[in-house]
Order: structure tokens, then sequence, then C-alpha cells
């Protein structure tokens, strides 16, 4: 197969080429440090203050303050870290919510505030859905943070966020909603306000944005109560909460990547939900794949996530059978490095061992197309004939 | 003035265009996430893998191991913060060397490390030498790091690492070095192991590479000991000493800016050193400006960084003058973001509040040249006249 096919946007995208563009215009022509007092740092200054407008207009706000980062790592660390760190009282019983089957940056961050001290309990998500009981059995005025994905990197379950933060403030006067929205950002509709947030992350290579760079968003109110320290301490750029010289360029084409999206949100997310809906029913309509895979569908789900579970075969195999095909698919999430573990979102959404080994992850952009998609029908079934064949 | 003169090389430089070029090329042709375990995946890892070769190359070295990170100021935390945190028994009591008058990304990270109540020691660098005598007193057996910045980004002055690093390494069993190397990578000549260092931080945008990489390089044994631990928690890569999406294109980049400047190393310091050399001698001879400029020269000093005290004006003044002029100089560090306080490095250089006030910095790189340095003085002659005739 010559044409390749890559279903893999959830972990990465292929960068618009304006985007690229637009980095290497501004890399090239406005070079300064923001820093600098001379004319150099103030045209850099304008451009990253242009690029922090243009990811507001993204984002539905005009409210709060966009922090810079690295990427959705980053500003998921800071986020969390940041929080739990910013007053010296939240070590004394914090505790913190958040759900079975985050990412590994909100999961491990977390892991490291319980080793200092802090009480973290995970909310169940099983069949992509919140337990909104266990939740509430959980706030409490000691409650310091919580923190829930907008739209679960694996399965595409879409939690209700705004929910979850009515709930706390109302309960918790420490109470801050952290929503990682990596992979809701220019896929579902949302703003701060609607996700019911005082942080949200996002990051730039998820919408065809350059790598190495990412945004969290904070409220004023946490702002205002210095509810966040920073994590990378040094020249106090991004008004003390992100230290290190502006990825000036790295913002700027972030900025414009959201900034198409957002022009074309419409139009994008219906291809991206075409694809998806299509292949859910061409697989049900399948002669041999309506035995042999199933997709796990969360009630409320994502426009460009669908998880397959191949019965019988390991992930990896058959992930392994459509790259060699050309067909770029992942099992579980493509950002757990070299991970050799269970996806925890998988488990967690209500999958058992053996089937969580045996499930891919398909993730469309806009550019995928129908088309696309029975080229990986057609592959697939090959490949479960041809291995259920080589078992007899 | 239409044709404009950068001397503020040391807070950034422009890219060059050829590794701009190649960024963009990395971004488009070679998008996977290097976690992804299909071929796009394999890709990306390939070339990360080059990148990482090349910098080994260019840090004379095939030990220890590269860790990426968003800039020299993410390096610089890792170093420090991971070292401290490495081992719970460094809180006990554990003592910190470092100088007066490191980088703010250094200084403030150990003055978070001295409030968990490490004990921080800063050692004095009048005129731009350590001493030496005040080090050896420091010295026990009870240091677990030493943070020592291989040029002084504000004076120039070069620090004898590599004797340090002996002394430590005889007195301490956990003691180790960790080398801002920010300002002295591709403008003095060195290797890990020339400056005695277990731990060396460099930076991409300081040698015409992009903004927003750096890295860390960290020695075999410090690995093995597991004597760092990481800052940003999550997917584990880097070899899980720093999560996120490997920035690719970004490293990449970074990794060819220091293959050239590595290639025309002897070539563009002489340059650097040209430039600065000229100004000192032509200040000297100066009609006004022999009398109004104190050039402060270290013994030991880099070829890019000339700083120079200008008595009786304002740093900023004489910063605004230049600019209108189309000059780009700094008053201290470009990094110290918004910084209103006076220059450390200068003060423990051993210039006094007024004269600290009153300097600038001039940077170079290989692409300034003397008729910009004759231009520099004509104008800063220029300036120190009328203001001095302005205040009569």
């Amino acid at each position: 197969m010559s044409t390749e096919i890559y279903f893999d946007n959830a972990a990465t995208t292929c960068p618009s080429p304006d985007v690229i563009d637009f980095y290497a215009r501004v890399a090239r022509d406005c070079y300064g440090n923001p820093s600098s007092r001379h004319a150099r740092g103030t045209a850099a200054r304008a451009l990253l203050s242009e690029a922090r407008t243009k990811l507001f207009a993204a984002l539905g706000t005009k409210e709060g303050r966009l922090v810079f980062t690295a990427g959705g790592t980053e500003a998921n660390n800071l986020a969390l870290l940041g929080r739990a760190h910013a007053k010296e009282r939240f070590a004394r019983g914090g505790r913190i919510l958040t759900t079975a089957g985050e990412h590994s940056s909100v999961a491990l961050p977390l892991r490291a505030l319980a080793r200092e001290g802090f009480e973290v309990v995970e909310i169940p998500t099983k069949g992509g859905v919140i337990d909104m009981d266990a939740l509430r059995a959980a706030l409490s005025p000691r409650v310091v943070l919580v923190s829930v994905m907008a739209v679960n990197n694996e399965t595409g379950a879409v939690y209700p966020t705004a929910e979850i933060g009515r709930l706390l403030h109302r309960v918790c006067p420490d109470g801050v909603l952290h929503v990682d929205a990596t992979q809701a950002f220019m896929k579902i509709p949302f703003t701060p306000k609607t996700l019911g947030a005082d942080m949200v992350t996002v990051s730039s290579h998820k919408i065809e944005g350059p790598k190495g760079v990412g945004a969290l968003w904070v409220s004023d109110a946490l702002i205002k109560n210095k509810g966040l320290s920073p994590i990378l301490l040094g020249g106090g750029q991004e008004e003390g909460l992100r230290s290190g010289t502006e990825n000036v360029p790295g913002a700027c084409a972030f900025a414009e990547a959201s900034r198409l999206a957002k022009e074309s949100f419409e139009e994008r997310t219906a291809q991206m939900r075409a694809v998806r809906e299509y292949l859910v029913r061409a697989i049900a309509a399948h002669p041999v794949l309506s035995t042999a895979v199933t997709p796990n569908l969360p009630d409320a789900a994502a426009p460009h996530i669908l998880s397959l579970t191949v019965s019988g075969f390991k992930s990896e195999t058959v992930l392994n059978d459509l790259s060699g095909r050309g067909i770029y698919v992942s099992s579980g999430s493509a950002c757990a490095s070299n991970a050799r573990n269970l996806s925890e979102a998988l488990l967690a959404f209500g999958k058992t061992e053996a089937e969580t080994d045996a499930t891919i992850r398909l993730s469309f952009s806009h550019h995928n197309t129908t088309a696309e998609a029975d080229a990986f029908l057609a592959a697939l079934a090959e490949i479960v004939q041809t291995r259920a064949k080589a078992r007899k």
C-alpha cells in the first residue's frame, strides 16, 4: 500500500504547513528576547502578546491568564504541583480528587503528591461515566484540588466537568478544578467557563501546531488569591508563573493553529465525527469484523477518538500488522513512552485485562476520509482472518 | 540610522536560517510522536536519536546522557531540584554551594531549596574570580551539590569549574558538580570532562538555534547512582528524566545549530573576540569614552561578552538612547524579566550600586564586525556628550 493512513491524531497531528511557515517567519524575523528592553525585545513582546490574544479568543474568553508552557505535560504538572504547593496548609490534610484513567502527566504528579502526604482519591469511570455519587461522597472542605480530563485520551469519553465544578465550588472553599483539555481543545466546544474550570490545560501539537508548546489557562480568582505557585523558577517570565525565555515562535505558531482550528471548528469536527460514525456502522455491518471487533463507545464521546477491542488479538500485533500496511493507529496512549503496563483508562472503563490488551485506538483529524476508513477495515479484516487461519 | 546593530547575543541570538529550515523540514516531514509504536513513531525516534548523537558530538563526549528540555531554565531547575530531591537523606543537613551572581534560574531554585532546609552557601566572585579559599572552607562531606556557571552571563568571567570539580570530588562523597554552560557553549572550548562536571546545562537559542529547547547532560555515574530525579512527571520520556512529548523538530534544530557552531568554532569565536578586543582598545584610546566608560574585564574572559560601566549614566537611559539609534545592548541580564533590582552578578563582581546601575552589557555573535563597533562607539560618545551638555 503506497498511500499511508494516519489514524493516530490523538498522539500527535501533522502540523499545518501554514503554521510551520508562520513559525519560521517569526523565528527568522523577530528573534528578540521578550525580556530585552530595546526595540527587538519590544517587538518580540508584542508578538507574544498577539499570540496570547489569539489563544484567548480560541478559548472563548478574555478573562484569566494564559501561561505558555513547553506542552501539555508541563501545564498539567504546573496545575497540580503548583496548586498543591501554593499554600503550606494544603499539605496538612489536603485532599485531591481525580478520575481513574487520567493521563500519566496528571496521574504521576498526583502520585508524587500522595507520597508527600496529600490524600488523593480516584473516582471510578466505568463505561466512560464518572461515578458522581462517589465524587459527591469524596467532596469535603478539605478538598484543595480536583483534576478531571475533559475528554479521555483513550476512549474519547467526555466528562461532565461543569457539574463537577458546581459541586466542588459549593462544598469546598479551597476547591479548585483543573481540567486537562488536551484532547478536548478544538474537538468539543468549550470555554473555561462552560468547563467550570479554574485551570485548563491545552497543547499545541494535538491541534496541528508545533511540538514543545502548550498553555495553562488560570482564572483571575486563582491568580488574585495566589492559589498557584510556579514549578520552574528563574527570570520570572509569564508574570512569575513560568520562568525561561519565552518560546516566541512556538507560542505564535500554537496560537495561529488555534485560530485556524477555531475558524473551521464545525467543518473539522463534523469530518472527524463522520469518519468515526462511519467506522462504527461499518464494523457492525461487516461480515468478519462485526464479530471480531467491539467498539468501546462512551455515551458522551468526542468526535475524534474510537477505541476498538479486537478480541483475541494483542493490540501490539494488530498495530504492527497495520503499520506494515502503512496504517497508523495506537495501542493505548502514545504518551506512555515505552510503557509495558496495561491501560489504566481502559481498565477503568470496565474492560478486562485481556480486552485491554486487545484494544487499539483510532484517532482522526479533519484530513481523514471514509475512503481511508474503508481501507482500514479491509486491512483489519485481512489481518484478523490471516492470523485466525494461521492459528488453526 | 537604517542599519541595525545587534550587540545582545547573550540574551538571544538570531537563529541561523539553515537551522530554521531544518526545523521546518523535520516538523513537516517527520511529525510522528516518538512514543508511537508504528512506523511514524519509529522515524521520529530515529531523528531524535540522530539529534542526540549530534549534540553529544558538539559536547565532545560519547559518555553520559542528554536530557532534552524546554531550555536552559528548565535544565537548571532539573539539575538543582532534581539533584536535591534525589535522595531523602539529602534534605537532612545537605549543603549546596554556588557562586554569588549566578543566573536567576540557578539562584531561585537554590533559594527554594534553602527554604526547604538545605544549607545554601554563596561563594564570593569579586573581580570575576571565585574565592577558592572560601570554596575550600565550605566543602564538607555534607555537600550534595555545587552549581557554578562556566561563564558569567553579565561579565563574561570564566570560572575554573575543573578545579572546583576536583576539590569537590576529593572531599564530598555525595558531591555533584552542576555547570550552567549556557553562556559557555560554543564560546569557550569544553567537554563535560574538562569542566569537571557531573551535569551540564546548554541552551539552543544562545547558539543560533530555536527558542524553547535546551538540554542537561548527565554523567553515567549520576544516572547509575539514581542521583537525579525528574521534575516533570508523566509519560516517562527521556528515560524517565523528563516527561512530555519530545519536541523533535526543536531538538533536531538545536543539534544542527550545535553542529554548525562546532564546525566553525575557531572562526566564530575569533570574530567575537576580535570585536570585543577592538572595543576595549578603542575605548581606551577614545577622546570622550576613555574617561566616561570603564570596561569590566575579568582576568579570564569569554570572547563574546563585554561589560561597560558608563559612569554617571543610568544603564536604562543609555540602552534606550542606543535602541533609538538601532543599536541593541542590554543592562544586566535580559533573562531577569522586568527585574527592577540591581544585578547581583555585578555587585558580586565588586561594582558599587551606582556603578552597577550604570553598567551595560554588549554581547557578540560571529556576525558582528569592528565597523559595527565603530558605529557603537560613535553613538555612545554622542549620547554621553549630549546628555552631559543637557545637564549643565
